[in-house]
């Protein structure tokens, strides 16, 4: 066991081998702000109703391959029109994967605007596809021309857009958006993870571009833990994408329990609007501190810069008990972290982490 | 919306174009013999400890990506070497579409003796391999000598052997088995879905063949609705595995409940106990029926050929409420159906319905 087989140099290939699996730092015993979780869980009143739920599901039975009540929910909850198909993944992610095996193989090119989400690169690479990312202007809004510059250059098979962006929340100008829409020769994804902190949506321009794609997660609402993403697009790609998915990939649980969760979507959206008016309240904050210059976010995290070493006060408020995202390494975001809005006490504990990491 | 964009034969492979999505048949109302459930549920009294455990899952935050502490007590039930690396699936299809993706694409080669376990081709289809099928025996053992020509052909970069295999139910030869290891010139996997109903296992040789890799899975033992596979191999094997594995695939709930049903393990025993003196009890009563010939099973469902249409026959069980697998189009299993071993009371409506359309 001390070599590595040779037969992985021969059969893995050379892009996997030279990628580092996925890290997630350890979180015991902290502070969460580093995830966009959502820091509320559910009301007592309602856990027991859930649990009783639960309770009925045939844990020894294979899940519905279809989600057909799931689906029948998250149509009426999203008010997605009947003509358009809906596919479920294991988390967004689980999508990606599945729209970089349509496309698949053979070097196919998938673009997006960077910095963005980490997995459209990662799952690219995984699947033998190639990324082409292309730089954000300085306030991170679309560069248009280059972006379209690109798009006519490279062909992708498929552009991802986040709305709004990860790590920089903010919402890409929709002219822009359109305009991609229009020219890109290939698939646009929509990347609406963070739709229930901005309300904006392109699900309503789905007849209009054949070839849009809408991804939407629970994960931010409160169901991190459940894992399902959404993709919804024209039946002539879902019944495709049908075909890639893997028959049994929503399990009995998560169907059963973001039903429920749906159910009390109410519920869900009041604890959206709270973490909407917390991060008002933390961007404020953080704004009148000097050397701290945060960015206006649509979704539930803020992005800010120092002006000092950013990794040293991301490890202070670590050590003070408080997690959250270090983006000092990534391109374009020297200096910069991000902060996941929690709740009231938790926002307070980080600002307070901050103020004496700075002070120090 | 009528016509397909044309932008779906330019990007899509023509692999995926060509394929149906993995059909499962409705069973609303049946009996369901038809997918090698385990038809026992959690007893009474482990139910409400169940949802005990349930209830305090963090359902709002991301699940452990490292599955840290159900892989203990996976190894601690499965006596796995600490030596050897551990990988999870969302099922044990997840962990086949990983290892399709890790030497994947270019249509290299995934290979398998047939028929077998369906998702093999249907996988490397999606993932840009291609797939080798090598004909079993009319008595559906290995042919050894057809199998190892195959291999020196082809030089697959994995070759699949299902112990027991399904849908045939029975253990090919092991010195058939040991050759495969020692000549195949990629990776072995011995996916041993079946496990809990035959014991025969190659994970005592792990250390021996550093190219083999185990698969299990719950789904068989009463977890179906879970989603939980495992694939145990050689670290080098599971660290570049784990890079392409989605970080968060395995939700909290299925962690936990997993969990919870390995620390009533004896009980899964015991039914599957159950389902084998069962088994002995359907195959006896099916030997003795004219013009029914089942195969000998080390799995918890029996194949059997029938000397009438067996498609007919298939149908009129299922209008008498019995849904089980209908294998007539398959290569080689013309006349072909699979039942699944269910309660003793739904194994003897099979045996009822069975006899019922034999006699008309």
């Amino acid at each position: 066991m001390n070599n590595p087989p040779k037969r992985i140099n021969e059969l893995v290939r050379k892009e996997v081998r030279a990628v580092s699996a996925y890290c997630v730092p350890n979180a015991e015993g902290l502070v969460k702000l580093d995830a966009m979780e959502n820091p509320h869980s559910l009301p007592e009143k309602l856990r027991q109703a859930w649990l009783e739920r639960l309770a009925a599901v045939e844990i020894n039975r294979y899940p519905d391959p279809q989600c057909r009540t799931l689906k029948r929910k998250l149509r009426d909850i999203y008010d997605i029109n009947d003509d358009h198909g809906v596919v479920l993944g294991n988390g967004s992610d689980e999508l990606i994967q599945m729209l970089a095996l349509l496309v698949g193989g053979d070097g196919k090119i998938l673009l997006a605007p960077t910095p963005t989400f980490s997995m459209y690169q990662l799952i690219a690479t995984t699947t033998g596809c190639q990324f082409i990312g292309v730089p954000l202007r300085a306030n991170f809004n679309l560069d248009g021309d280059a972006l379209l510059a690109a798009i006519r250059k490279h062909q992708p098979a498929c552009v991802f857009l986040a709305l709004p962006n990860n790590p920089t929340g903010n919402c890409f100008a929709e002219e822009i958006i359109a305009e991609v829409l229009k020219q890109a020769p290939g698939i646009v994804v929509l990347d609406e993870a963070y739709f229930a902190f901005c309300q904006r949506s392109f699900l309503p321009r789905l007849q209009q571009f054949p070839d849009l794609m809408v991804l939407r997660t629970l994960s931010k609402s409160g169901m991190a833990g459940l894992r399902l993403g959404l993709l919804i697009a024209h039946p002539h790609w879902t019944e495709q994408l049908e075909k890639i998915r893997l028959p049994y990939n929503i399990n009995s649980l998560t169907q059963s329990s973001v039903q429920f969760y749906l159910e009390h979507h109410a519920v869900m959206q009041q604890q959206a609007m709270q973490i909407i008016a917390q991060r008002e309240v933390v961007f404020e904050r953080l704004r009148n501190k000097p050397g701290v210059h945060p960015y206006p976010s649509e979704a539930n995290f803020i992005l800010f810069s120092l002006e000092q070493d950013a990794e040293q006060i991301y490890n202070r408020i670590r050590e003070q008990g408080v997690l959250i995202k270090n983006l000092h390494h990534t391109v374009a975001l020297a200096n910069h972290l991000r902060v996941t809005i929690g709740s009231e006490s938790e926002n307070e504990q980080f600002l307070e982490a901050l103020n004496n990491s700075l002070s120090v």
